[in-house]
């Protein structure tokens, strides 16, 4: 696939998916082997101290792991396992998640992701993740 | 804390979590290092293939390590991090977490959670996580 | 596999592994899904601060990971990835490494082990892991 | 601390743990917020495939993630959880581990790790690490 073809799935799966979209999750950029989503940050995502909850911001992590190694792999690649760092609280504008493929074969897919929170114009790293993206034909 | 002192303060903290109320998240027990919670599946919290997103699941798995962990440290628990391995996909009627404290300090504790997913009455594990909670004033 | 089918081929591997006989690992109990592994403490084995250093502790809760999920899918399993909190200094007599499969299917089994350090004849928990087993022949 | 305090520092640890050392790791070069470890391969390490011990795979990541984390807190830095991915059998004449800073703060840093495995005078990555990295003062 090209890194056009690639995008355009993406865009596609994104708007099958009504969790992601009712999040108002975004394609940035994708291309082979890398993702760049974002999503605004409002009210209706935070927890009790006013942060976005770490939910969201492993959703969105999830999300750049699972794009950024399933065009790796071909259709039907599912999440198989992830590790999450929360790093600094979710407070600011949007969210900004970057994926990059560390590792692929046939079936499966080891992927780093970081997610920044951009606050007055300045992207800071929020959280950083790692996993793995199989093949969902199992 | 007392158990029932455990549950109040959790209900408390949940009322107090849009993200969280707005998933549907509920509390069906919480004690002293022990917690579970429910959500009910809809469509809206569907990726394209149809099963839950993995997000969602990652988000009670989340709040069942921190709403476990939490209660052992005092107010003000965050999760430092977490690792989620899928198991099966998350297609049914509720999502129920399990969340069980596996050792603490007086700054951290290690917790590790279940969720299910309950289909015809029966409960089928769906993901496995474990993960560390910390002290929020760092 | 019966049990005692398990634990022979277990025997067999361990016989037949170079770096963990010199760590002087011993199989005190194996079965379908469970594992229970020991290593003798020595200076050999310690860190800087006189603690059993951290990567001794991950090669048995890896060894417990493996031993644990590899009968449950035949021969030639390796672990594919594994995540370890480290909970108390590794300071005694002995470790001991307990392993539970949480899930297993054709290619991949998702386990669970805890390493305890043995002193004065009273287990503590050390460090809790939680892992992927895959099927070799990839 | 100046990258050549780092680096003498690094030197005089290792230089006093046991297993390090009869593991044969040496330090390549060190600085503030990154490491690069080498460990030669030989028959005693490989388990019985014919590979490197997964253990001294996780072994040299944990002391990359260490010996990164740990100069950016301070003394007394402990590993506190990690992960790690699996890409390849450890084959070849040694392992190369490359450690970096994602982000640090007063009592944490968390750090991603890389091991190489170097064969024909090529490396190759062999696994991937993620963790963090505590005060030990605790």
């Amino acid at each position: 696939m090209t890194d056009a073809e690639v995008e355009a799935r993406g865009r596609d799966i994104l708007s099958r998916q009504p969790f992601s979209k009712s999040l108002g999750v975004d394609i940035v950029s994708m291309g082979v082997g890398r993702t760049a989503l974002r999503m605004p940050i409002h009210e209706g995502l935070t927890q009790h101290l006013g942060m976005v909850h770490g939910g969201v911001i492993a959703t969105l992590a999830d999300m750049a792991l699972a794009f950024t190694g399933g065009p790796v792999m071909g259709d039907g690649a599912v999440t198989q396992e992830f590790k999450i760092n929360y790093l600094r609280p979710g407070v600011g504008d949007a969210l900004l998640a970057r994926g990059e493929v560390v590792a692929s074969g046939r079936n499966q897919a080891v992927v780093r992701a970081d997610v920044f929170v951009i606050a007055e114009g300045t992207e800071k790293l929020c959280a950083s993740a790692q996993g793995t993206i199989m093949r969902a034909a199992r």
